[in-house]
């Protein structure tokens, strides 16, 4: 009998679990998000894990994400910036769970040089983890984005996470998917997409900002004929371009960053930071956060 | 008997309707927008104007607003940009509506410097209505904002409209209602609401841009106590904000600009204009509707 442990990443919209064994994931498993529990948040755990546990029961569980928001399965403070992965490792939380350790991850808060709060949960594992895995991250300035429902650029200096941007793309084009911009137009094929992608980052470089150029999704149907899969590869391009647009007006436009995140996201990311002259490091973002986690399940 | 006349403001959320004899509005009556109808347009007409007709028919009907979209009563073209009074008047649509004689105003539809379009149906019949009721409009370079769901900014140059601008405002306001940002916080109070719009408008003027603005009502819930009535408004400020800083960015910041609408919307917007320095001059959005639809039914 080969002992594991359980490690998870319990966000909004899914938790993801993986059996550890003897340092290496060699299972997979997954529940609703904290966002979307349909029940206690201690039974959706339970249930998630009861499959392997029937068998044998893990030494130990770590979790990160929203699991330990206010609404998750219990509370767990924020690392303050700078953080250090040390810093956030002591901020953990560890709780006892039917009998087994389990440790639920802090997140990590920052304010600008303004006094402007910003947070993240589960994110900040990822990065830790990139730091590890990618040594050059762990000395000097750098900036990692971790692109998703809410997309989150993260400063690192020397090992030290210093500074959180969230930007809305995810959240905000999913709601415009509801919205009267997408209500018209015609058939959609690939070449659409591609040409409303294209459309949607140069306007976002070009125009005075987002909110005077969302109508142009609509506009564009009513008189030049675009299809809705035109307007939505508009959206989505126009968010993303808008993410880089607000960082070159802030001043904080870099010339470097580390994609922390699934393939097709991080090319898609990738391929807009080539178009701005940026150069883009690609990290596998589950690989990130296995290493985040092993990080936080390390014993002191 | 007195004839009378039926004009009507036929948008998106709702049908206003005004009984007019000898050139005054004597009544007033309403249904649903053209994005509600329970039922196919015309039927949804006919049972609006039954209690007038059934006493008395009116002489004839005139309509403006998106009555004359693809999903209206009758699809009406727009008048491009350059458009006078007499442009759109000619663009109009004459039917038959139960024997009785139907006129369905045009929108209006522009391009800017770049080839982009922009429309409007609606709020034209208002533009050209204010031009009529206030003289200083109809010559020189004048900017009207008409806000609402759809925020539109109005270029008139010698009583011709050359521009239009439409910002998502009340519509991604309404949309952020459903998002994440307004889950947490605990009781508001009207001081809340105050602090909170102010901090969304000097969040819009300082800021890089919307996207990684909007985040804000949230951590600052989490992080510095804010209630959820203070998030509310703090977008409600930095979407409002977020069209001056727009306009500014674009180079298209003016220094007078008349606001046409209702009461309560114009004087947020004309409160918020001035802390920017910009006069801004309240214009009725009804009576500018009515001396529009006037245009509109007047015989050539």
């Amino acid at each position: 009998v080969i002992p594991y442990r359980i490690y998870g990443d319990w966000g909004t919209t899914r938790l993801r679990l993986w059996r550890i064994e003897e340092g290496a994931a060699t299972a997979f498993g997954q529940g609703p998000g904290i966002g979307q529990l349909d029940g206690a948040p201690a039974d959706v755990l339970r249930r998630a894990i009861e499959p392997w546990r029937a068998a044998q029961p893990p030494e130990r569980l770590a979790l990160c994400g929203m699991v330990g928001a206010r609404n998750g399965l219990h509370e767990v403070a924020y690392a303050a910036c700078p953080a250090a992965a040390a810093d956030w490792r002591r901020a953990a939380a560890d709780l006892s769970f039917d009998g087994l350790p389990l440790r639920i991850a802090a997140g990590a808060a920052c304010r600008d040089e303004e006094g402007r709060a910003d947070v993240m949960r589960g994110e900040e594992t990822q990065v830790f983890g990139a730091i590890r895995l990618e040594g050059a991250l762990a000395s000097g300035r750098h900036l990692a984005v971790l692109p998703g429902t809410h997309s989150k650029w993260v400063t690192i200096e020397d090992g030290r996470i210093t500074d959180i941007r969230t930007f809305l793309t995810g959240e905000l084009f999913a709601l415009l998917q509801g919205s009267s911009l997408l209500a018209a137009g015609g058939e959609s094929g690939t070449d659409d997409a591609e040409a409303g992608f294209a459309a949607g980052l140069d306007r976002a470089a070009t125009s005075g900002g987002l909110l005077g150029s969302l109508f142009e999704a609509r506009a564009a149907q009513l008189r030049d004929g675009r299809s809705a899969g035109w307007a939505r590869s508009f959206l989505s391009g126009l968010l993303l371009g808008s993410e880089l647009a607000e960082l070159r007006r802030a001043g904080q436009l870099p010339r470097e960053v580390a994609v922390v995140g699934g393939a097709e996201l991080a090319a898609r990311y990738t391929r807009t930071l080539a178009s701005w002259d940026i150069a883009a490091t690609p990290l596998d973002g589950d690989a990130c956060a296995l290493a985040g986690l092993e990080l936080l399940d390390a014993d002191d």
